[in-house]
């Protein structure tokens, strides 16, 4: 059993975090922090939880997470890189659901996330937690920057095609269709998200630029080695009016290579071993339903017209887009069995 | 054509008073007021109206305001109480949708809303405008308090039964068992509005009381000539995940005479010539869709028990519960067509 | 390990025993039945099941189900009844999630669901599967006709008044406001189920009569011990835009012995041991969400006015409603603790 | 005031239909016709409609139907076409909101819908009705095959770019990531559009081939005057948990030519004197419910990458997809103002 706490226990990836870890057969949660809540029981203010926990939370104390063997940060950006440093130096491990670890470029971080990056040094050494992609980095890390939920999508849609020594695909051709649940935006007091804003409606957002697109670039740099063809792929998310889930239409153009492979078969290769990623059979259409409160992703493929190829990619964004890869995160990082705490089946209806 | 002026116009009572009144026959909106807005024009805020009118929202002026013919104030409660008596004294005509003309008793007042009167004297003068009960009063009214949207669902729903020469039901009985959309809330950045906390979810609120209690007790009062027997009726609303919709069910022990009474026919006969007032015939179920965007309040009566009657009461609450409603007194008050400008068909689906 | 078959699989009752079934640590699927989809495998109809099952759907086949220790029937009424015979001759137990075993009373079974019962004389030997109220005898049945959705709610809602010494309430006032979210109504081609027909709309229905009036009615007067002082209960079913989740609003007059007890200390004693009914703290407002995929149910008190208690009670329809109580009768009937499969945490948001 | 006759009542273009005539001031509604609902009044089926007609469904009558000055047929692909000829040879004029008369490819009809053209000679002679592209040939048309939805948004999306000299953009880059509410599969008894199915969810589908891409191409090329470059273009829906509305996501690569051009300017003049399509200022997020129940389309315009467009088209599918475009048709072809019948504000929220 390990100690764990966690920063930040009023959000969406505070709770799910805690839904998934309270009945992990390794882990006891010992601290949760909150700014504004210190004292109260959480399962007064999550009801949902009431049977299955006593804890309270308290104000952040960073004593009392030295104490712990693995901090998550379910916080705002920006949060976490101010306490890495000296939980790492208590031996104690570091997992940022925010944005503090994702970025290796500085200028890129500075320009996306409006603040100098505070530990520039231990952003060197910290390991981008996408588990299929990066499983050994991983499991030697200290500090995780957990993906984001739309690069998720997009970094499992892709990494097969990147990964050959053929190129099967115009990397400058990209164009990411993205539509997502309405709790990717948290849990805070925002007309914007309110019921009858959003209820009934659909739109896209953020088209000028969204802070996944550099997130994007730079894992697709790392996974391929390729530099600056990525640079101006195209990512469009919208809203749609459901809670949890996330689908990514993917389009790329293939070359000769590319269009001559039998893409479902190198699918279904590269991610044979993998329990949480699924490639669907050939003509299915994963629905988000299907992996609503799972830590699953579900791939589907098509060839619609001559040399374009379309990736369906599906998740719960608060699960494998967040709380639930963070805890996959975590037990390779003690060398628990990947899946603990990680087997429930999602809820369909 | 009369000159109308809006106070608060960025709210979801505000932009539906937009749209009645912008297709309206006999009404020019000139004043469009908002606190935060000043200058921004309106269809920018709400580009469902982009095409339909020029306005922009300006600071509220007294002075603009006396110049009109009507000031509709779709503001929190107490706002129109401070600027009342000025208007009246131009003779420009107030209609709140807000609480601050409901209730006749100050003590209920000042309990329920936390606040002083600040216009008793006109208060005295100002008629409840449920315009059914009320047509006459209203038709000569400087000022009229329009209903709260539960309110007018269990007044229209019970109004037959308490204007008959006997003594039909058990006044004491009275349990109203209310559901309501969320636009109910109002359009304001508030936690517990937010989508993921209210879709795919419901919930009872206010159980231990809720402000529309007072004014349904003063009501019925008011309706039935009775002191005293209705103090103790059971009010509970719940919180339904759609966006515009109210049905209360309401559950009523009968009397003898009652019993022996063909309320159907009571029924249909006391609203025979009422256009916004629907008695589904028997065995109907009225769904809060078929008015969707309607000023129409339809009703159903069931007798599951020996003497026990249930009143199925649906409305939009943005429309007869609140917007419609309001135009619907304009109309009154102004001596126009009672359906003009409220004569659209409610979407459906 | 047991052996467990389902017949019935592709409705939602179905698909939410296998959720729970397949990660139950002393449970084993075998058998799996589906009049239509004989071949199939299940995670091919439910993709949500892949990764965790290799079953597939085949015909009914009576000596299949014999080898079964345990028999599930999440069918239509009427089906189990035409094989619990034989399967008990088998040892093999039987739990119907339809209503061919609920009613004790052959008139009402036949009155409401239009079909004379097959096997009267295992239906006298069958046992009420309300876990809370009939664990003893649940534990020595081979039979079980488990509860109706809403009866759940309004029992558990309510025992805790009727096992007093003392008369506490007026069983003759008692009004159920109920809602339920659509999943209830299963998972069938229906006009009236589509999407367009439900979303942002709510409604009465069976407000004429309901199927569960008469289980209520008996399963009041086995609670109590009282002899027609149900008959006259008022049982109001509504609709709501949601997939799961059910909220019964329970209404009933106190004696001044009921009004003199501390009920929210009595029902917290009541409950005190049971790990699937919570009883919050005083002004509560249970929501569905709160229990969402949880084999939970919630109740809060209210005293509105003198002599009036209000009683919420919220649990997931396909869980503590439906499936979940299926299994908890499971684990009581074989030994099980009684929590095996059902300790997951519901999903919020 | 004209005579209508609308075939096929009981769908959700029928009855959007009839929210529309039933107030328009140059139409009476006098043949509303029904397989299923022979002598029943429309209002108790839609009871939206209460107060609003006393029409009753009929058996099509193909004499009846001979009286009225135009028809609609709002029925499945098909009808319209056996009855065409005759109403046209007995000056009836005809408008399908079908696809009988959207293709003129013979080939193509017969391979997507399944059914050898009833009156290819009359399918000549018939104009495509989308009123903003083809509005002289309307105004002189007997027969008109109203626009699908999907191909509506994509048409007036992308219409100005081809409209031009220069070659503004690459047709074979075309991207259509089509988003669409439940409503426009129609209203059916089917398994795959009940509400537990779709709340909640969101998937793509069809993606292996859809109906509305062959009309697409052969609109393009019709628009544009270019053949065959349109034949590989991607087109892919999604089906949104939202009732009504549609957004296109339109991905389009630039030519330098079109690189070079200010489009915003382009669109906004190009539309300039339509009602019914409104191009946003730069930078806005056309939102479905802004055109929620409205007959009109609103387009905003991306350059998120360099020589990258990105056009967002919104509607109503209901409305501009489908019975408000038809109506709109029908002010042409009778010489009403455009707008008759069509002036309604859509409901925010």
């Amino acid at each position: 059993m390990i100690s764990v706490g966690i920063v930040g226990g009023t959000g969406y990836t505070g709770v799910e975090l805690l839904r998934l870890l309270l009945r992990h057969p390794n882990v006891q949660v010992n601290v949760l922090t909150s700014r504004t809540e210190d004292g109260r029981r959480v399962d007064d203010m999550f009801p949902s939880l009431r049977g299955h926990t006593d804890l309270c939370y308290s104000d952040l104390n960073i004593d009392e997470l030295k104490k712990c063997d693995v901090v998550f940060f379910a916080t705002p950006h920006g949060v976490a890189m101010k306490h890495a440093e000296e939980l790492v130096a208590a031996n104690t491990k570091v997992i940022d659901l925010a944005a503090d670890f994702r970025l290796q470029d500085l200028e890129q971080f500075e320009k996306w996330y409006g603040m100098q990056h505070a530990c520039p040094e231990l952003l060197k050494d910290s390991v981008y937690g996408l588990s299929e992609l990066n499983r050994d980095k991983i499991k030697n890390a200290q500090v995780i920057g957990n993906p984001g939920c739309y690069p998720t999508t997009v970094q499992l849609g892709l990494a097969p095609l990147f990964k050959q020594a053929e190129v099967l695909v115009k990397p400058e051709s990209i164009i990411i269709d993205a539509k997502s649940g309405v709790s990717g935006a948290g849990r805070k007091a925002s007309l914007g998200m309110i019921y009858s804003e959003n209820s009934d409606n659909f739109k896209a957002y953020g088209v000028a630029g969204h802070r996944h697109q550099p997130e994007i670039v730079e894992a697709l740099e790392n996974i391929s080695g390729l530099k600056d063809v990525f640079d101006h792929i195209v990512f469009v998310p919208h809203l749609v009016p459901m809670i949890r889930g996330m689908l990514s239409t993917i389009y790329v153009d293939l070359t000769d290579a590319g269009d001559a492979l039998d893409l479902q078969a190198l699918y279904e290769q590269f991610y044979a071993n993998e329990a949480f990623v699924d490639v669907m059979p050939a003509n299915s259409s994963p629905e988000t339903r299907s992996v609503r409160g799972a830590n699953q992703l579900r791939i589907a493929l098509y060839k619609p017209q001559p040399k374009k190829l379309v990736i369906l990619s599906v998740q719960d964004n608060l699960v494998k887009g967040a709380a639930g890869q963070a805890v996959q995160n975590m037990n390779l990082m003690f060398g628990f069995e990947e899946d603990a705490g990680l087997q429930g089946i999602g809820l369909l209806p």
